[in-house]
C-alpha cells in the first residue's frame, strides 16, 4: 500500500478519491460510472442501513420490494417527474443474445424486441402508485408506510465514487394517506429522523429546510432536505424528504372512500438517502492520514496489534491481547487482533489509520511489565498509555468520546465557515474566494435564485425550517425577504 | 378477504398462487414476470436474509456490491457461460428517453445509443472476476470470500410468483483461493450452510448433492444442489454451490504468484439461494387454511385477540393481554395484540392463520374468571386453555416444539414418498402416477438421462453425496452403476 494520500490542501477532489480508493472503500468498475463497493466500504453501507432500517421500523413503516422496470408509458403519466428523469435513464429494449453467425460473438437478438421499452428505475413512485391502485380503496386501508432497499440507475456524466454515480444503493419510502396534514406530518417526521441519524450517527450537523421550487424533486409539491458541510465549504446535500400532494394519486388514478363515504384522491410522501452518505461520511471527519469515522458506524472498532522481537515476547503479549479481545467481544465491542507476522507493527498503524479504525491498542515488552496497553485515537491521533485493568470500561467511554467529539468539531468547523451577510460584493467573495455557507436574504423568486447561481456557482440550499425570524432586503435585488437562506456550493 | 383458497386437493398449483396473493406475500406487477413483494412477504425474506448472512459471516465472509450492468462482450469469454445466460437477458441499448415531438409521448433518444450493449445481471461472476483480476496478485490476496446481496434478471416465459419471476433477490457468493482443494473445500462448506438452514430454519428435509453435467452450471466443473420435496412430490432445488475451477480466471486472465513464486490461475467457487426459497417455505408447509411457516421464520410469532361483549370486558381484556404482550417482548418473542373494532375475533382468527402466525392466543370473559387464555397452534390447529401463570414459558416452549414438529411432519411425508426401484415399469408409475423421489440407478450418460426425462418428465435432482455404496445396474439400460440418484419431476 502507497502510504500517501494527496492532502486536503494540496488538492481536495484528489485527496477524497485517493482515500476512497486507498481505504478500500469502493473503486470504478468496467462500466462507465458504476462503482463497486468493496468489503471495507460495503461494511459502512450495513451499519447504515441497519441503524436507519431500526428508526424507520421503530416509526412503523415496513418493508417491500418493487420492480426494478418501469413501463415507459408510466413515466409521461406525470409532466414534471418525465422532464426530470427521461434524460438521464437506462433503457432495456431487447430480452434476448444469440450468436454472430458472421463475425462470432453475441449480438442482440433482434426478433426479441419488447413491445414497450423498459426503464431501470431511476426512482418508484410510478411503479409502486400503480400497485398501490390496487390496494387502496377505503380510508381502512391507509396509511401505507413501505420503504424499499433497492438500486437505482440515473445516467451520470461525470462520476464521482459514491457522490454521482450511475448506478447507487438507496432506501426510498413511499406512503399514502387520507388527508394532507397525515402526508405532510409523514413527509416532516421522516426530515426529523435523517436529521437525527447524521448527527448522531454519522456526526455531521446538517441544516434542514425546505427547497425552492428550482431544487424540488420532479412531482413534488415541496422537498425538504438536508444539508451537511464538507470540509471544503461545500454543501453536500444527504437526505430528501418530499410531499407529494396528490400528484402521483392523480396520474395512476389512485381514489379512496373517505371517512364522509366520498372519493378522493390520496395523499403521498416520498424519502430517501443513498450511499452518497458514505460519501459525506468521509468528506466530514477524514484527515490527510485516511478515513476518520465514527464509532457508531465503524464496523471495526477496536484494533489490537502486537509488538515484540522474540517467539517468547510474541506469546506473553498474545495471552493478553486474547484476554482483552475476549472482554470487548463480551461488550459489544468490535475488535481484531492482528498478529499477522508477514507485516511490521508500523505498517500496521498506518493501514489501519487509513482504515480509520477509532481505535488502535498496541502491547508491547514494556507494557507486560507495566500491566499497562498504548492506546491511540484515531480522530486526534492521540496516544497514552491505560492500565489494562478495566480496559473495556475506559474503551467504551472514549467510543462514545469520540462520537460527541467528532459532531462537535464538525458543529465548530461549520459555524466558523457560516456567514451572514447583506452585502452582495461581500457574499459573492465569500463563495467564490473563502468558501463555505452564506446566510442571505432572497426575494422568493427563480429568477433571482437563477442570476446568483449563474454569477457564483451558489444555489439555495434550502429555506431552513428553523429561522430566527428576521426579515430583510434580498442580497441581490433589494426586494423585501421573509427570512434568510442557505447560499452555497454543492456536491 | 375471500375466505376460501383453492385446496390443495382440487389444484395444487392454483392453491399455492391463491395462498401467496391472499397471504398477502406477493403480487403480480405491471411488467410481466416481475413480482411485488408485499410487507408481509418482504418480512419473511428480511429474516431469511439475516439468518443466512450470519452463517455466512461466521465463516469468514463478507459482503460487497457490485454493478448490475455487464458489458455485453463480458459473457462471450466464457463458452458455457454465454449459452446458459445469453437467451434469457435484459439488454440496455440506450441511456436517453425524449419527447415525441410528433406525437407526444416519450420515446428512446436514438442518439444515445450505447456503444457496446449492457446486460442487467444474470449472475455475476463476469463483472466480479474482472474486478478479482485487480486485486488478485500473489497467494497472500488469497482467499477472497465476498457474498453479495441483489437482485438479478433472468428473462421468464412462464413466470410464477417466487419459484420462477424474471427479476429476483438472491445472494450470491464469489470465493477466490489458491488451491483446488481449498476451492473444492468452500463449495461443500456452502452447501453444507445451505442444509443446515434448510433444515434447521425453514424446517425441510433436503438431499444434498452433485448435479449431472446436463444440470449443471454455465461454467462450473461441479455444482452441488439440496433438493427439498414439496407437498405434491415434486423437487424444488433450494441452494447451488458450484465449484468453477480455473474456468472464469482463465476467462478474465486471473492469475497469481503462488507459495512456489510460480504463477497460476485462482480457483474459484460461486453459491446462491433465492426469493424461490419462499416459494419453499410457503409449499412446504401451508394448508388449505393457508400459509404455515416455521417459528424462527416468522415475523409474528404470537397474536394476541380479545374476545368480549362490553367495553368494561375489552378493558380487562386488554389490561392481561398487554401484560402478556409485554414479557412477550421481553423475551425476543415477537407478538401483536389485535383489539381493533372494526373486525370480529373470528374474522381476525381466519386471517391470522391465513397469514400463518405460529401461535394464536385469545383472551375472553371465561379467561378472566380461571385466569387462563387459549392458545392455538397453526401447524395443527390444536387449541387449549392455558394458565396466565407462566405463559411466555409455555410457549416459548411450544415455538420450540413447532419448529422440530414442522421438520419431523416434512421428513415423514418425503419418507413415505421416496421410494427405491429397479424395476423400469415401476418407475414410470411412481413418477407418472403417485408422484415423490424416485431412487435409482443409473448409467452415467447424458444419454440415458435425457431419455428418462422424454419419456416421464422427471430429471436427475443430484447424485447423493450421502450413499450407501450400493451398486446396481442401470434402471433404464441395465448398464452398471456405482450409486443411486434422485430421481424426479421439479419446479
Amino acid at each position: 500500500m502507497p502510504k500517501e494520500l494527496t492532502t486536503r490542501a494540496e488538492d481536495y477532489a484528489q485527496w477524497y478519491n485517493d482515500l476512497v480508493i486507498k481505504a478500500d472503500l469502493a473503486e470504478n468498475s468496467a462500466v462507465r460510472g458504476c462503482m463497486v463497493i468493496k468489503p471495507n466500504g460495503y461494511a459502512i453501507w450495513e451499519k447504515i442501513q441497519s441503524a436507519l432500517d431500526k428508526m424507520f421500523k421503530d416509526t412503523g413503516h415496513s418493508n417491500a420490494y418493487f420492480p426494478i422496470f418501469i413501463p415507459k408509458s408510466f413515466f409521461s403519466r406525470e409532466a414534471k417527474h418525465v422532464e426530470g428523469f427521461a434524460k438521464e435513464c437506462a433503457v432495456v429494449t431487447h430480452y434476448r443474445l444469440k450468436n454472430d453467425e458472421v463475425k462470432g460473438g453475441i449480438v442482440v437478438d433482434e426478433t426479441a424486441k419488447l413491445e414497450e421499452e423498459l426503464i431501470i428505475r431511476p426512482t418508484s413512485e410510478t411503479i409502486i402508485w400503480n400497485s398501490y391502485k390496487n390496494w387502496i380503496h377505503s380510508y381502512r386501508d391507509l396509511p401505507i408506510l413501505i420503504n424499499q432497499w433497492a438500486n437505482v440507475v440515473r445516467w451520470e456524466m461525470r462520476p464521482r465514487l459514491f457522490l454521482r454515480t450511475t448506478e447507487f444503493l438507496w432506501q426510498e419510502g413511499h406512503t399514502a394517506h387520507a388527508t394532507m396534514e397525515e402526508a405532510v406530518e409523514e413527509t416532516l417526521k421522516i426530515i426529523n429522523i435523517y436529521t437525527d441519524f447524521a448527527e448522531n450517527w454519522l456526526c455531521l450537523p446538517v441544516i434542514k429546510g425546505r427547497k425552492t421550487e428550482n431544487e424540488r424533486f420532479p412531482g413534488a409539491i415541496d422537498t425538504y432536505s438536508i444539508e451537511a458541510m464538507m470540509q471544503d465549504g461545500k454543501a453536500l446535500q444527504s437526505g430528501t424528504s418530499h410531499f407529494l400532494g396528490q400528484n402521483f394519486a392523480k396520474a395512476f388514478d389512485v381514489q379512496f372512500t373517505n371517512q364522509e363515504g366520498k372519493l378522493d384522491w390520496v395523499w403521498a410522501s416520498s424519502w430517501g438517502v443513498s450511499t452518497r452518505l458514505m460519501g459525506a461520511l468521509v468528506m466530514g471527519h477524514s484527515d490527510d492520514n485516511g478515513l476518520v469515522i465514527p464509532p457508531r458506524l465503524a464496523p471495526l472498532q477496536v484494533i489490537i496489534i502486537p509488538i515484540y522481537k522474540s517467539p517468547d515476547e510474541l506469546n506473553q503479549v498474545s495471552k493478553i491481547a486474547l484476554n482483552i479481545k475476549k472482554s470487548f467481544q463480551e461488550n459489544n465491542i468490535s475488535v481484531k487482533y492482528d498478529d499477522r507476522d508477514t507485516h511490521k507493527p508500523g505498517w500496521k498503524f498506518t493501514d489501519y489509520e487509513m482504515k480509520g479504525v477509532p481505535v488502535r491498542i498496541a502491547i508491547g515488552p514494556r507494557d507486560l511489565k507495566d500491566h499497562t496497553v498504548e492506546v491511540a485515537r484515531r480522530d486526534t491521533l492521540e496516544k497514552w498509555s491505560a492500565p489494562q485493568d478495566n480496559i473495556v470500561g475506559s474503551i467504551k467511554v472514549l467510543l462514545e468520546d469520540m462520537q460527541k467529539s467528532l459532531f462537535r468539531k464538525a458543529l465548530e468547523f461549520r459555524n466558523s465557515n457560516t456567514y451572514k451577510t447583506d452585502d452582495w460584493e461581500e457574499f459573492k467573495d465569500i463563495i467564490m474566494n473563502r468558501g463555505g455557507f452564506v446566510m442571505a436574504h432572497w426575494d422568493g423568486t427563480t429568477e433571482t435564485e437563477n442570476i446568483i447561481k449563474d454569477e457564483t456557482k451558489a444555489t439555495i440550499r434550502c429555506i431552513p425550517i428553523e429561522t430566527d425570524g428576521e426579515e430583510g432586503k434580498c442580497i441581490y435585488t433589494g426586494k423585501p425577504s421573509t427570512q434568510r437562506v442557505l447560499f452555497a456550493k454543492a456536491y
